[in-house]
């Protein structure tokens, strides 16, 4: 069926769910169709918005095309793209920001009422009717399983070297009938290959040959390189103590950007060999750390690589295969299998405050950036968590580290180690008032110390000080002034 | 041994680590001798403190007889006294407020160094030299298997009725070799009834005959009984939608406290038959539930009983002992068991913002309260969260829903569902805009539902309102208010 067809079948109000995460396997045709049918809808004098539903993040343009026209009226889990960022901080579009763990159960639950039509990328299907994977799993099992109508698209640009790379667990279940999921290593296969669908359910396939948006890497920059060095420094401290095992360490989990692919660089050079992955994405960076013997294995749920990336990829598919494996997204992030292989968290930051809470998500309190994604499926129940970022951003005028984030999406109860280029704080068994102390002085850039050690001495000093001292008037003065006068200083 | 000479054997700047959760299973005699050499070693001119362990909450008399001669450097991982609040509140005592379920693993790997002496309550030692345990387990496999020294109390109080009612499991282990957790359903056993230890370490076995300070319940007031109608009828609904079991539900987890109280005497009256429970503490409630075949089964970690529970427990125990197990907190709190069981999780709250965070600990952002405990162990894996308070406190001059919360220990991500007796605040997938609009209509107090639509109000009217609107000049004033005139009201 042509795309403009298919899109036919989806109607004003519906809820549709799309492949997708970190862009990789997002439907290519049906998006831009159905864009064009609610634009030719609505010059009809009806309206037309959908619920969109996806494993992560989605292709740009499927975000920005279904944005530009206020298309959607909720989006769920997860976004990174300009327009739909716009859309929901005017309030234009709901935004419901999850943990990605947590997608699968809640749909199954009815959360988001029931799933009108699923849109899913495959690269094929079996003579048994079974759907082979393309770069991403994502949701997608859950999708065809929930979803009344399914609209599959068979891109015949997906290498058929990637057959076989996935393992799709179809044991799971809503409670009571729940048991244990049986993977103890990153590289344990428990499932098949393949996806499954009720092919009655099947309204319409689609055929298309597009590869998925390149996903480029910028070399780190010395300020990522140097947070880097130091998370580096900090697993040499963990094994001379004891606490990691040496060579291997624990499977490590680092989501995506510049700090991420330092660290990765980081990795290549130093003394860990026989490292495992157990994360959401697989880049460029990871390719390099497998062929190196870095990396020994990989588990993901999606493979955002750039076009020398798929060359590499299937020009060595034999080695690869042995080292990599894509799996549904609440098998990669499921807080049963994060606590069990004990992970080693590493995550970007947009700041912590003085005692450890982190703010992964909504710039000066308000405005969202993404999302939580992933990271607080690995913090909550990881072995080790880091959160990571610059010291500064805007050119100085906003501090990492603050006395009061306005939103919170960690804890101080989970958050164990923060980094800048500045230094690492180790917060593990301190009580708030040592960690306000190790934050500034490991963490803060030199600009803002003063600043951060004369709030914590004024908020010590109250008669009242309690476990966590602030100022609760002047908590949130450093984004206020940021806000007022475009800089966080005090001049 | 007395428990005088006993106490010898620790020194200043030991890390001890003691039985008890909830109070039940304090050891009774070593604690004041330990706090009567401390008194002693002090005259000497020689400082005497130490690092305190326990399960949750000691006796009130433990916890008071070490605070009130400031013997304890840092307090690990929960506390509910006055004395020891007050010492943590002027900084006097270091507090490391953690998930319980955390607790274990963080010693295992030498967060808090070396544990010297492990001072555990027991029933008795078995021929084979195993140890029988008393009304809680808690931490104590930890205890004894990571202390270098072990004092034991023989507590001849604890009726020998209760032999067999624990489940201690041993197969947990530091990553990379955990394997699967084999539980399934709450009444599952898959450990053994006694606690291990390395005989050459028992340095001291002390005998004692003293009962756990009793639990007492209040009657539930007019609030909790209306927070607890709500909850109720909430479970009603969610059946009827099909998202729960009918009948048994799911397993249900319940802080203490009277609203909890006031939630079980309310499920005793209900339609609900065959309930399990997976949580932390059984009360005396708990007892008339599984006698009234409410309840089928219950697992804790420990058993808080006043002396007329102690009399029903024995003189019915081949029945109880059919319907009730004790389990290390490790596994009571376990995230893997958690998310496959499918908890209910209800726990109390200090307040909850608009958007959904909630505060658990911090009164005024600053001053600790008790601690996290396992609210966020069963809030962040669990089906269903589900937190509860009166909509306001100190005569009505707080209100627990506010515009933002100074402290945050359970996120917007994480919170589903919050009831005070005005109301329930369904907010499962809710954007935060819709959000602020259910929680003030439904949990807010009348007298303070106007600041808060004002403040929301104004906050979406300003120029870039973002995805979670706020006026960060305003956000913490309700507090501030309270701070400077008693109330949060504006007069």
């Amino acid at each position: 069926m042509s795309a403009a067809a298919a899109a036919e079948l989806i109607e004003p109000g519906h809820t549709v769910a799309i492949s997708g995460f970190a862009s990789a396997g997002t439907p290519k045709a049906l998006i831009p169709a159905l864009a064009e049918r609610i634009h030719r809808v609505r010059g009809t004098g009806t309206n037309f918005t959908i619920n969109l539903l996806t494993g992560a993040s989605v292709s740009t343009e499927t975000e920005r095309l279904l944005s530009e026209i206020d298309g959607v009226a909720l989006r769920m889990p997860y976004q990174s793209e300009a327009t739909a960022r716009r859309n929901i901080n005017s309030g234009r579009m709901d935004y419901v920001d999850i943990h990605l763990s947590h997608v699968a159960q809640q749909v199954w639950e009815g959360y988001y009422g029931e799933v009108d039509v699923a849109v899913v990328e495959i690269a094929g299907i079996t003579e048994d009717g079974e759907l082979i994977p393309s770069a991403s799993i994502g949701n997608n099992k859950t999708w065809l399983d929930v979803a009344h109508k399914v609209i599959l698209e068979v891109n015949s640009w997906v290498p058929a070297e990637m057959t076989g790379i996935h393992d799709v667990y179809y044991e799971t279940a809503l409670p009571p009938h729940r048991k244990p999921i049986p993977l103890r290593a990153v590289s344990d296969r428990i499932g098949q290959p393949t996806l499954r669908v009720d092919m009655d359910k099947v309204v319409a396939i689609v055929e298309t040959n597009a590869r998925d948006s390149a996903s480029p890497l910028t070399m780190p920059d010395a300020v990522s390189q140097a947070i880097a060095a130091h998370v580096l420094d900090f697993f040499s401290y963990e094994v001379a103590a004891g606490r990691l095992p040496a060579g291997s360490l624990l499977p490590l989990q680092s989501g995506v950007g510049n700090v991420a692919n330092a660290v990765l660089q980081g990795l290549d050079a130093g003394p860990f060999k026989g490292l495992t992955c157990y994360s959401e994405v697989i880049q460029d960076g990871m390719l390099h750390l497998i062929k190196h013997g870095t990396v020994e294995y990989a588990s993901a749920t999606s493979l955002a690589l750039s076009d020398a990336g798929i060359d590499e990829l299937v020009d060595n598919i034999d080695f690869y295969r042995k080292h990599i494996v894509l799996r549904p997204q609440e098998i990669s992030n499921h807080p049963e299998l994060v606590r069990r292989l004990g992970i080693i968290a590493m995550n970007g930051m947009l700041e912590a405050d003085i005692y450890g809470n982190v703010n992964s998500t909504h710039v000066m309190g308000t405005k969202i950036m993404n999302g939580i994604g992933g990271s607080g499926d690995f913090t909550r129940n990881g072995y080790l968590s880091m959160f990571m970022s610059p010291s500064t951003a805007k050119g100085g005028a906003i501090s990492s580290i603050v006395p009061m984030v306005p939103h919170v999406d960690h804890t101080e109860h989970d958050v164990q180690v923060i980094v800048t280029e500045q230094g690492l704080a180790d917060l593990r068994g301190l009580s708030p008032r040592k960690r306000s102390r190790v934050v500034i002085e490991r963490c803060a850039h030199p600009d803002f110390k003063d600043q951060l050690l004369d709030y914590v001495g004024r908020a010590e000093a109250s008669p009242t000080p309690g476990n966590t001292p602030h100022l609760l008037g002047e908590a949130l003065a450093f984004h206020q002034r940021y806000l007022d006068t475009g800089s966080m200083a005090v001049r």
